[in-house]
C-alpha cells in the first residue's frame, strides 16, 4: 500500500485529555476514529490489525476443537426471560420493540442465543462436548465509557461457549481454555496476570480473569508476592484484623440527622472499625440484610456466592419502608428483622460496635454480637483491601490496578436447566449439559497490545500483528532512489507500507515511529552509492546496512 | 473436519412452509438456524461459505482501490439529523436512548457515519477520490420478513462509499463499480440482471440494481425483449395508452359513501381508465397533490424525481382537513388547490374523467384537463405495468419478478453538503465531494447462490464458495477402507469434510448431495481391490475411478 493513497493518516496534533496511551496512539497513528461516545470506527490500518488479532484467537481456539459460528446481536427478549436474566441485567442491556410490538434486546453477551442454537443443532448426548465461538459485535450501555477501545459501548468480542456431558468434563476442559487464553495474550506480547474473579451477571460457580496492569484500570487485583495468591478484590479472601476489648453495656444514643458512616464517625469520635454498616439487598425472590464493619464494603459477588442466589441490587427506600425498616438508621439490633440477616465475620468478632437505632435520630453503641443481637449466618461478605493479609501465607496483600482482557466462566447447568436443553444419557437418564463461557474483547485487546508495545515515539507492533510487515521510505529527491523504492515495493506490495509522499525525512521518520511497523527500510542516495540500503528495527532501534541484492531474502524472513 | 464432530448437521425432515428453496436447503443442510423472526444464526458450514463470499467481494473491491474500514452499527441520532434523514426514514430504523438520554439509532445504512469518518480522516481535496467499504451488520425493522436470508432483519452487509472531486469523477467511477458488481455475481455463479432503480431513502440522482429472477421476489422489473430496456417498475418509463373521445359537459353527480376506486367504478359503471385518482403527499417542506388515472398507481420514486424533492409519505387525514381538503373526495377540480398540483400525462390526455367533488358524497364527471382544471405541472409520475409498451422501441414490456442482490447509488453532494464535508480545490474554491454508495447483502447473496446452484437433492456449491473442497466417505465396515479414508483425510484435513459416521451408504450419499460439496471421494472395498477410489462430481453427477496413487494430484487440482 502506498501511504499517499492510504485512507486515514497520522495526526500531527496530540489529542489531549486521553488518559490511556493506547487511545491517543491509535487515533494519532491512523487506526481508529471516534464516532460518538463509546463508538469507534476502524480505519484501514486498524482493520488490518483487528484481522490479525482475530486470526491469533481463531488459531488457538481451533486448536482446542473450537468451531466458529455466529448468533445475532439482536435477540428476542423471550430467550432472556427463559433464562431469567432479563430480570437482573440492568440498563447495560438495551431493550426495544419492533414495529409489531415484539420485544427485542441488543445482547450484551450470547449465552441464551448459544443455548438456543445448540437446542436446534445438537441431536444427542453423544454430540457432546462441543465448543463454539464467534466474533460478534456487542453493545453494552456502560455507565462509564473511557480510554477509547478500553471501554467502548459497541465493540467486537470473541465469545466462546462450551457444552459438556458433566460438570467434571467441564472441569477438565477449563485448564485447556485457560492455557489457550494465556497463549493468546502471550502471542500478543501483553504482560498479563490471572486472577480469580466474580461472575457478575454471567452467573455460575467460578470465574477467572486475565488482566493487564494499567493505572487507569477498572479492576483492583489483590496479590500476594510471597505465595502467588491472586484474586479480584470483589472475591479475594484474606485475614481481617479484629480489635480486642471487653464488652461494655449497650446504650441508645441520640444522633440527630446523622446517617453516613463519615458523619457518625465524626459525631461519636470513633474510628470506622467501631461502626457497623447495614445494607438491604433485593434478591430474585425477597430481600437479605447484610451487616459489615464500617471500614469495609459489601462485596455483591461474595454475598451472592454465600447465598447461592443472585443479588440483584440495593433495596429502594420505598421497599425498606414497606418492610417496616428505617432507611437512615437500619440495623438488626433491637428488632425482629423482617428479612434474613447475614453478618460479616468482622462484625461477629469486633466488640462494642455502633449500630443504627431503627428509629429516626438514634443509634446503639457498644453492641456485641451474640449478646445484643444474633444473625442466622456469619460469613465473609466484604471486599478486601491492600491492608489485609494473605489467607494462605499471612503476608500483606498488594493492590494492583488492572484492566480486564478476558474472562472465563464455569457456569454448570444453570442455563441449560432454565432453558430446557436436555439429553438422555446412555443410561436413559436426563442430563442437562454443563456449560462454560469465555470472552475476549478484540478492540480492548488491540488497545492492550498498544499499551504493552509502545514508547514515547509511538507504537511498536509485534511482527505478526503489524498491519504491514515493512515500512519503506526513500530519502531525497533522486530518480535512482525512487526507482529502487518502487522495485522493492513491487516485490510484495501487500506486505509493505510505502511512504511515497514528498515529505521531509524528519516527517517520514516521525510517522514511521508513530505507526509502529516493526521493520523499516530506508533507501537513500548516500547508501545506494555503495549498493546498500538501511534497515531499522523499530523495537531495538538498531540500524544496519545490507546489500540491495540481499533484500529479497531479508523480506522473506521478515514477512 | 470430521463430520461426526461438526456442529450442526443435516436435518432429515424437510421444513415445510418455506417458500424459498434456499431457505429450506440452508436449514436442512446445516448452514443456518433461526433464532427469531428475521434473525438467523450461522453454523460452522455457513460461516465457511460466508467467509468465502466475503473474500470474493473483497477481492473485486480491492481491485478498484477499495479500502476496508468499519463504522459502528449504533450511530448517534445527531448525524442522522445533520443529514436530515432521521425525518424521512420510518420504522425501518430502530431508535433508542442510552442511560443518559442520548439518542441513538441502529443504522440501517452508513452514509452518515462514513461522511463523519471522512471528515476526521481526509485532509485535503488531494486525498480524493477515495473508495471505502465495510462488512458490517445492519438491522432494519422491515415490515415483511421472509424466505430466510432473503429478507432478514439483522444481516451482514457489504456497503461501499466513494468520495470524488466532482460529479463527473463520480460518473467515471460508476461503470467500474458496475463492472465489479457484475464480476462478483458472475463469480458466485448467479444468473442476474441489471435494471435502473429507485433511490429510496438513500437519495441521489441515479441508481441501478442487480437482481436475480425468482418467483417470490419483492421487485418487479419491466424489460423489453426487443431492445433490452430494463428498469424497476417504480422508475420504468414507457408508452401509456390514452382513450380517444370528445369532451362532454362537466357535471357534478351524487356518489353517497363512495370513496374507493372500485366502488366508484362499480357505482358509475365506468372502467378505471375513466377515473382520476388524487393523492396528497408530505414533502420535507409542505405538501404536493398528485393526480393520476385510476388504472395507475403513483410512483413515489418518479414523483420525487420530478419534484427534485424527497416525498416522505402520504398526508394524514388531519393534515388534509387542516389544508381545507375533503379526504374522501379529494381533487383539484372546482377549487383553488392549497398546494402545488402535478398531473400524470395520462390525466392530461384522457377525456371525460371522473374526479372527486371536494365535498362529501359528490364527484364530477366528464372532467377535461385544460378546460375544467389546470395544473402547474404535467409529467410521468406513475408505476408502469406489463401492458405498457417500451419507450425505446414500442414493443410490449415484460414483467419479471426478482429479488434485489445489490444496489449502486449515484448521490452527488447531497450528504456532503448537508453534513458539511468540504474542501478547497486548487483554485481555492470550496468543493463538496460527490458521493456514491454501493451495497450487497452478504446473507442474501448466500441465499441467491443456493437458489442458482441447487437441484432436487440439495445444494451444488460453486467450488470456490464451497465450505470444503472435498466430501470424503467410506463404504462398508472394512479396516482397509477406514485406513485409506484416514490417509486421504490427513493429506489436507482443513479442505476435506470426512463423513466418518457409522451410517449406511444411502444416508451418507443423501447428506452429501444435500450439503453440496462439489467433489466427492468414495472409498469402497470393491474398488480398493483394484487399488482405486471413486470420484463423483456433484454437479454433472459424473463418476469415475482413479488409482489411489494419483489421489494427491487430483486433490491439488480441486483444492
Amino acid at each position: 500500500m502506498k501511504y499517499s493513497q492510504l485512507f486515514g493518516k497520522t495526526l500531527r496534533t496530540t489529542p489531549h485529555e486521553y488518559r490511556a496511551r493506547s487511545h491517543a496512539l491509535l487515533i494519532q497513528g491512523g487506526f481508529i476514529r471516534p464516532l460518538g461516545q463509546g463508538l469507534f470506527s476502524f480505519l484501514p490500518l486498524g482493520i488490518q490489525v483487528l484481522e490479525k488479532i482475530k486470526q491469533v484467537v481463531r488459531e488457538e481456539l481451533n486448536a482446542l476443537g473450537g468451531q466458529e459460528v455466529q448468533v445475532p446481536l439482536v435477540n428476542p427478549m423471550d430467550i432472556w426471560n427463559k433464562s431469567g436474566r432479563s430480570q437482573f441485567i440492568g440498563r447495560d442491556m438495551v431493550r426495544f420493540e419492533d414495529r409489531t410490538g415484539k420485544k427485542l434486546v441488543l445482547s450484551p453477551t450470547s449465552e441464551e442465543a448459544m443455548v438456543e442454537l445448540s437446542q436446534l443443532s445438537l441431536k444427542s448426548y453423544r454430540d457432546l462436548p462441543v465448543f463454539l465461538y464467534q466474533f460478534q459485535i456487542k453493545f453494552r450501555d456502560e455507565e462509564k465509557v473511557r480510554c477509547g477501545l478500553v471501554r467502548a459501548k459497541e465493540f467486537l468480542m470473541n465469545d466462546g461457549y462450551s457444552f459438556h456431558r458433566s460438570y467434571s468434563d467441564l472441569n477438565n476442559f477449563f485448564p485447556k481454555i485457560f492455557a489457550a487464553y494465556e497463549k493468546i495474550f502471550e502471542r500478543c506480547n501483553i504482560p498479563f496476570l490471572t486472577a480469580e474473579a466474580g461472575v457478575g451477571y454471567i452467573g455460575g460457580s467460578k470465574a477467572y480473569e486475565f488482566l493487564m496492569p494499567v493505572d487507569y484500570g477498572d479492576d483492583l487485583v489483590l496479590t500476594c508476592d510471597a505465595c502467588g495468591y491472586r484474586a479480584n478484590r470483589e472475591v479475594a479472601v484474606g485475614i481481617k484484623d479484629h480489635p480486642a476489648g471487653n464488652p461494655l453495656p449497650m446504650e441508645e444514643v441520640e444522633t440527630p440527622g446523622i446517617v453516613t458512616m463519615d458523619e457518625l464517625s465524626a459525631f461519636l469520635k470513633v474510628r470506622k472499625t467501631s461502626l457497623a454498616k447495614t445494607m438491604v439487598y433485593r434478591l430474585r425472590d425477597g430481600f437479605v440484610m447484610a451487616v459489615v464493619r464500617g471500614d469495609y464494603d459489601v462485596s455483591i459477588e461474595k454475598l451472592s456466592r454465600f447465598l447461592e442466589k443472585q443479588v440483584i441490587r440495593l433495596a429502594h427506600e420505598e421497599e425498606l419502608t414497606e418492610l417496616g425498616l428505617n432507611p437512615g438508621y437500619l440495623s438488626p439490633v433491637g428488632i425482629d428483622p423482617p428479612v434474613p440477616v447475614i453478618a460479616d465475620d468482622t462484625v461477629a468478632n469486633s466488640p462494642n460496635l455502633v449500630f443504627g437505632g431503627n428509629r429516626e435520630g438514634y443509634h446503639y453503641i457498644n453492641v456485641n454480637f451474640g449478646r445484643d443481637f444474633e444473625t442466622e449466618h456469619v460469613g465473609d461478605i466484604v471486599s478486601l483491601r491492600g491492608d489485609n493479609r494473605c489467607i494462605q501465607c499471612g503476608e500483606l496483600l498488594q493492590e494492583i490496578r488492572a484492566m480486564e482482557l478476558g474472562n472465563i466462566f464455569k457456569m454448570g447447568d444453570i442455563y441449560t436447566r432454565d432453558m430446557g436443553l436436555v439429553f438422555k444419557d446412555d443410561n436413559d437418564r436426563y442430563v442437562y449439559p454443563s456449560m462454560g463461557s469465555y470472552g475476549i474483547g478484540i478492540g480492548r485487546l488491540m488497545a492492550a497490545v498498544v499499551e504493552g508495545n509502545s514508547d514515547d515515539k509511538g507504537i511498536i507492533w509485534p511482527p505478526h500483528l503489524s498491519p504491514y510487515a515493512v515500512f519503506l521510505m526513500g530519502i531525497g529527491r533522486s530518480f535512482k532512489v525512487d526507482r529502487i523504492v518502487d522495485k522493492i515495493y513491487e516485490t510484495m506490495p501487500s506486505s509493505i507500507l510505502c511512504d511515497d509522499r514528498k515529505e521531509s525525512p524528519g516527517v517520514k521518520f516521525k510517522d514511521a515511529d508513530l505507526i509502529g511497523i516493526p521493520l523499516r527500510i530506508v533507501v537513500s542516495a548516500k547508501h545506494l552509492a555503495d549498493e546498500k540500503v538501511e534497515l531499522h528495527d523499530r523495537k531495538t532501534e538498531e540500524t544496519w546496512l545490507i546489500p540491495i541484492t540481499t533484500i529479497k531474502d531479508v523480506l522473506k524472513v521478515w514477512q
